[in-house]
């Protein structure tokens, strides 16, 4: 069932031995969201527990550190920013309450409360502790700011709304240290990182008279950098930032080199979901991906085929 | 003489035939002051104009375009966002009034009103504006966004406030298509940059442990990618990115290849200007420069040399 944001404050309040579920592969908005609300259920003297099928990132720690979580007998299950339950979740086959910012979330637990019009989860975290609290701590202020600034990119993201900007001045007003936290999720690379992103862009060409960018990045980088998957974020989107340039491809070479997974990332009028869709993938207008069964030179000459032709019919090339 | 806002606005209220200066090498900021100015100047039925001794940069064109400027007798000079007037100001020996948030303003203008506490200059511009015209239209909020965004690094410098952040709310909620201003500020490389950063990369070397990183972007880069000064803007930044890093160095090769400039980016304890000093350079704690009449790896072994010391000295190596 739906729920309103007041009736969601109401239970949060009333129960205790309270477990909070965070999405997997968990970003800075579920941790953010997951955190201020342990900060503030504690607060109000109950028992309660951040949890997460996957291991929280070592760079959100100036958030996790310091916070030992007592064993208890979970009364009341609450996700944060859980669009879908994975199966990892398994553990709890029933979650009382949930709160989110997808408008995707289709309901499953008992009661949910979703305004997709909120930049990030944190948005309406931050309401809740206010509400619950009475004000936000400076833990809450630093988990909750990590969240919204994460979520919209900086505030550079079109999610970004005039309200998260104003949430974002209400977090500093109350001490968070917006600097180091933004210096630490957008200016700082992992050295394998660097080295994929380096050996990536050596591979980089164009097609299309340079409307199209297409760079790999192949089971060898990877293995040799020993980068992680959560390392690499973001990186599909770099051909896609080159003037002139409205499709941007990535080619992921698989562990199997003869599958490749490909990210396509565009701009206007290009759709990326539909050059997509001929490789059997999808997404959205912006951003799509598909697998293609080739090793990485015919995958790229599959992939310049169908663009050239959209490309075409677009009336761009 | 330093003044205060009110007095300034009281100024541009009584003026007439007003030329708005611009500082050299025009930044979103600068650009942002003069054109939300002039906007708010015109619909007052007043004269004026903007002027730059330098080109105003094409990705601005979204501010600039359809702006088509009278000739007239000026009457009335005032400079925006200008720290210090640059030698190609020449043509105007008499600057009546000033409006800035450098603290370093010295006064050079007859009537100077500064607040260095203003991430960007475009926040007291939009304080002149709406007292001005009673309110901010939507090519003034265009403009004053991309001054606030351009000289806060999308709000993620340690300049920003809350009181940024509830001015940009307040220019979202007036139309400022902040997307499609971040995407062209923040989101877009030449291909030119994207060679040079490419080949840069290729040249990262470490020392000391890793806490040292440094790049090279050779002459020959320079020329075969095409890139101007301008589209290299903030790439010395990049080493200094990389996780463990306390000290990230960008050399960079001059026409006169037995010259090298070095920029110094840190993180504490180390500092940058410190590091420089060696070298007769200087700058700030975090950001510093020098030349070093030497050729690249000449200029590199002297780099890494320093280096050892100074993080021996902390400590770090």
């Amino acid at each position: 069932m739906f729920i309103d944001l007041k009736t969601a404050i109401k239970r949060l309040s009333e129960k205790d031995n309270i477990v909070i579920l965070l999405h997997q592969f968990p970003d800075g908005d579920t941790i953010g969201c997951g955190y201020s609300l342990y900060f503030a259920l504690k607060k109000l003297g109950k028992t309660a527990r951040v949890e997460c099928c996957d291991k929280i990132g070592d760079r959100y720690s100036y958030i996790t550190e310091n916070v030992i979580f007592e064993d208890f007998e979970p009364e009341f299950v609450v996700a944060v920013d859980v669009a879908l339950l994975g199966s990892k979740s398994d553990e709890y086959k029933q979650i009382d309450l949930c709160i989110d910012h997808h408008g995707s979330n289709c309901g499953y637990a008992t009661e949910t409360y979703v305004d997709a019009s909120a930049a990030a989860a944190c948005e309406i975290i931050y309401e809740v502790v206010k509400e619950l609290n009475g004000e936000v701590d400076l833990n809450g202020a630093t988990a909750l700011y990590t969240g919204i600034s994460t979520d919209t990119g900086c505030f550079k993201f079109t999610n970004t709304t005039a309200k998260t900007h104003r949430i974002a001045a209400d977090l500093m007003d109350l001490g968070a240290n917006f600097g180091e936290i933004n210096r630490i999720m957008f200016e700082t690379n992992s050295k394998a990182r660097i080295e994929v992103e380096t050996k990536a862009l050596n591979t980089l060409k164009y097609a299309c008279d340079g409307k199209v960018a297409i760079m790999t990045i192949t089971k060898e980088m990877r293995k040799t950098s020993g980068a992680e998957d959560s390392e690499l974020e973001g990186i599909t989107s770099l051909p896609r930032t080159i003037e002139g340039v409205v499709l941007g491809l990535t080619i992921r070479e698989r562990d199997n080199v003869n599958i490749c997974k490909v990210s396509a990332r565009s701009h206007a009028p290009i759709d990326a979901s539909e050059f997509c869709s001929n490789f059997g993938g999808g997404g959205h207008a912006r951003a799509g991906g598909c697998e293609i069964a080739a090793p990485v030179e015919e995958t790229f000459e599959k992939l310049v085929e169908v663009a050239e032709k959209m490309l075409k019919e677009a009336g761009l090339y």
